[in-house]
C-alpha cells in the first residue's frame, strides 16, 4: 500500500501499515491504518525510519491518563513530504524533513527571538490529536479513531504533522542518522551548546549516561570541555562513554561512604563549571548543584522526573554560591533553526551520531526495539519503515 | 586623639573615639577604644564616614550567637590609609580606600577570573575578628577585647582591615557617596549590571523598594532597561521609586484577589525578563520566578533571609519554562576592580547615589541612624565621624 507516487495520493486518505499501540505494556500491534489527507497547515509524511526514544515507553506503560490508547507512538524520525494541506508553503512534495515534537511557529514573540524556544501561539499542553484542532488523522479499518503521539506518531508508513511541528532537512544525510535528530540525541547535544553554552576548556559532570547524557558529553566535547566526567551505577558506561568524550568516569554504586559531589569536588578540586542531570531524579539535581563550581557553576537540568517533583534548594546557599540553575527542554534548540545547524555539523564530520545507532530492525520486528531499550541494551534502535 | 599624622602613630596604638554595642537591641556607647597597629597584610584607617546597612541592625538585634558583644559595628564606609603593616604595597599611607567586607585576595583563582567574586583563600565564614587570624585589634580602656564586624568595623575613628578587604578610591569622590559603594547599594546596582547582565531596552520587576531594591532600578536604569516595575507594600515607595527609575509601581496590599506575579504577567504581557526579589523572603522568590518570562526570564535572589529558609520550586515548570534562577552576592561585584567602574560612573554623572542620602549625622548621634533606619524613613544614613 505505502510507497505510491504522491501525484496518486495527494488529497485521499491512505491505506499503509501502522503500529498500534492498543493496551498500556503490551505489543505494539501492526495494522492497516487509514491516513487522512492533510488538512490547512499540515503535511503528510512518508516515514522513511524512526528510533525509539524513552518518551515512548514511558508513555507506553501509562495505564492511566495521560496514558491513552489506542494511540500510534514514535517521535524520532525522519521522511518525505507526500503531499501538503493548504497554505504550506515551507515545504513541497519530495522535501526530506524531520518532525519535531516541540512546535516552532515562526511568527510569535518567542519563535521569533534567538532566546526562547517555547513557543507562544502554540503552548505546551497535553494533546492526543493534531496541534490546531486536537483531532486525529489516524483510523483503523473499523473505523476507530487512532490517537496521535507528542503531534508526531512516526510508527506509521505515513503520518500527518503540523507544519509548525516539520524542519526540512538536507537530504544527503542517512535517514538512520537524521532520525536521531528529532528528540534525545539533539536535547542532551543542545544542553551543553545551547543552554548551557560550555566554553573551551571547561569542565563538565554528567549525572546518567544514557543516551542523552551521552549526547551532553557529545555537545560538550564540541564546545570544546577539556574534561568530561560521567557519573553512572552501570560499569560499562565507562568504556560507552569514552566514544562520545567522557574522560572521566565515576561509578556511584562504588564511591564508599562519599557522595558523588564529594569525589567530583576532589577531582575537579573545586567543582564542575557544569553539571547536567541527565536521570531524571530531582534528587540528584541537589548533587549536580553540590558539584557545581561556586562563582560560576551552572546546574542544568535536563532528565524529566514524574509532574509532581519539587526541587528544594537552600535559600542561603542559591544566594552565596554564585551558582545558578535552569532547565533544558529540547535541549534549548529552536527546531526550525538549530537542527540545521546540528545536521551541518554532522555532515562536515564533527557532530558524531553514528556511536548512538546501536541497532537497527525492520518495521515489523518494532517490539525488539522496546525489549532492548527496557533490557538497557541500546543507545537507539532504529526502526526502517520499508528497507 | 583622633587627626594625629600618621609619622606620630604609625606602629603605635591609637586611642580614639568608637560607638561600642555591648548588649543586643541597646543603644551604642561611644567610648574611648584602643586600636593596634596593623600586624602583617593589614590596613590601620582613619575612617572619614560611614552609612548604617541593615546587616547591622541584624545583628545588632541578635541576643544568641552568631549574636556577640561587645562588638564595633558598621561596614560602609571610606576612609584614609593611617598606616599599613609588613607586606603591603597596594595602597600607601593617605590613600583614601573604601573597606569592604568581602575578600579579595587577588591570587586565587576565583579572584583572578571574571566570573567569580567568592575568594577560595578566604572563604566566607562567621569572623568576629581579623580575616588572618581571627585575633581583634580593638581594645577598650579597661584591657576588655572588642569583636569586629564583617572584617570592617568602621564605627571607629580608626580600625585596621585586612588588605584583601580593601580598595583604593579616587580621592576626589565625596566621602558621604563614597562609603554607600562599601554594600547596600553596589549589591543592588551590581545584581542588575553584573548577575543579571539586564540588557537594553528590557523589562525589570523589583520586589521590595528598599536601599537595594531602588539600586537594583538603578542599576537596571544605568544597563538601559525600558520598563522598571517596582513592587511594594508601602505607598510612598511609588514616588520615591521614580527618583531611582522605577516606572511602573505595584502596591502589593492593594491588588485585590489577584497575585503580584498575576498583576506583572499582565502589566508586561507575559512576564518581565528580569525580577529581582530584594526583600529576602524566599515565599516572594516564587513570586519573582511566576513573574518572569518564560523561554528566557532570570529569577535573580539578592534578599537574604534567615539560613535555615529553603526554595522549593517545580522541578517540571525548571525544565519546561526557560527560565533560569540565581543568586547575587554584593551584586556578583569583584571588590577591588569593580568598585572602581562604579566610582568612576558616579564622578561621570551616570550613577546616581545621592538620592540614596536621605539623612547625614554626627557620630555622637550615631544611635539616631538606627532609629531612622527601623522606623523605616531612611534609605541611608551617613554617619560623620569628625565633621
Ligand atoms: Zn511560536
Ligand atoms: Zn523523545
Ligand atoms: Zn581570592
Ligand atoms: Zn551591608
Amino acid at each position: 500500500m505505502a510507497g505510491k507516487s504522491s501525484s496518486n495520493t495527494a488529497g485521499k486518505p491512505i491505506h499503509c501499515r501502522a503500529a498500534i499501540a492498543r493496551k498500556a505494556g503490551e505489543p505494539l500491534v501492526i495494522e492497516e491504518v487509514i491516513v487522512a489527507p492533510p488538512k490547512p497547515h499540515e503535511v503528510r509524511i512518508k516515514i522513511t525510519c524512526t528510533s525509539l526514544c524513552h518518551t515512548d515507553v514511558t508513555f507506553w506503560k501509562l495505564e492511566h491518563p495521560p496514558g491513552i490508547f489506542p494511540i500510534i507512538f514514535g517521535h524520532e524520525a525522519v521522511g518525505i513530504v507526500e503531499s501538503v494541506g493548504e497554505g504550506v508553503h515551507e515545504v513541497v512534495e519530495g522535501d526530506t524533513v524531520i518532525p519535531i515534537f516541540l512546535p516552532d511557529c515562526g511568527e510569535c514573540t518567542d519563535c521569533l527571538s534567538d532566546k526562547s524556544n517555547i513557543c507562544s501561539k502554540f503552548p505546551l499542553r497535553p494533546s492526543f490529536g493534531m496541534q490546531r484542532d486536537d483531532t486525529s488523522r489516524f483510523t483503523d479499518i473499523n473505523g476507530e479513531t487512532l490517537n496521535h503521539f507528542l503531534f508526531v506518531s512516526s510508527f506509521s508508513e505515513y503520518t500527518v504533522v503540523d507544519i509548525a511541528h516539520v524542519t526540512k532537512i538536507n537530504p544527503t544525510i542517512p535517514p538512520n542518522r537524521a532520525c536521531l535528530l528529532g528528540c534525545g540525541i539533539s536535547t542532551g547535544v543542545g544542553a551543553a551548546w545551547k543552554t548551557a553554552k560550555v566554553e573551551v576548556g571547561s569542565t563538565v559532570a554528567i549525572f546518567g549516561l544514557g543516551a542523552i547524557g551521552l549526547a551532553v558529553a557529545e555537545g560538550a566535547r564540541l564546545c570544546g570541555a577539556k574534561r568530561i566526567i560521567g557519573v553512572d551505577v552501570n560499569q560499562d558506561k565507562c568504556e560507552i562513554g569514552k566514544k562520545f568524550g567522557v574522560t572521566d568516569f565515576v561509578n556511584s554504586r562504588n564511591i564508599g561512604d562519599k557522595t558523588v559531589s564529594e569525589i567530583i569536588m576532589e577531582m575537579t578540586d573545586g567543582g564542575a563549571d557544569y553539571c547536567f542531570e541527565c536521570v531524571g531524579l530531582t534528587s540528584l539535581v541537589h548533587e549536580a548543584y553540590a558539584s557545581c563550581r561556586k562563582g560560576w557553576g551552572k546546574t542544568v537540568m535536563v532528565g524529566i522526573d514524574h509532574p509532581g517533583a519539587m526541587l528544594t534548594l537552600s535559600s542561603f546557599e542559591i544566594l552565596h554560591s554564585g551558582k545558578s540553575l535552569m532547565g533544558s527542554f529540547f535541549g534549548g534548540l529552536k527546531p526550525k533553526s538549530d537542527i540545521r545547524i546540528l545536521e551541518k555539523r554532522y555532515l562536515d564530520k564533527e557532530l558524531q551520531l553514528d556511536e548512538f545507532v546501536t541497532h537497527e530492525v525492520d518495521f515489523k520486528d518494532i517490539n525488539k526495539a522496546f525489549d532492548l531499550l527496557l533490557e538497557g541494551k541500546s543507545l537507539r534502535c532504529v526502526i526502517w519503515m520499508n528497507k
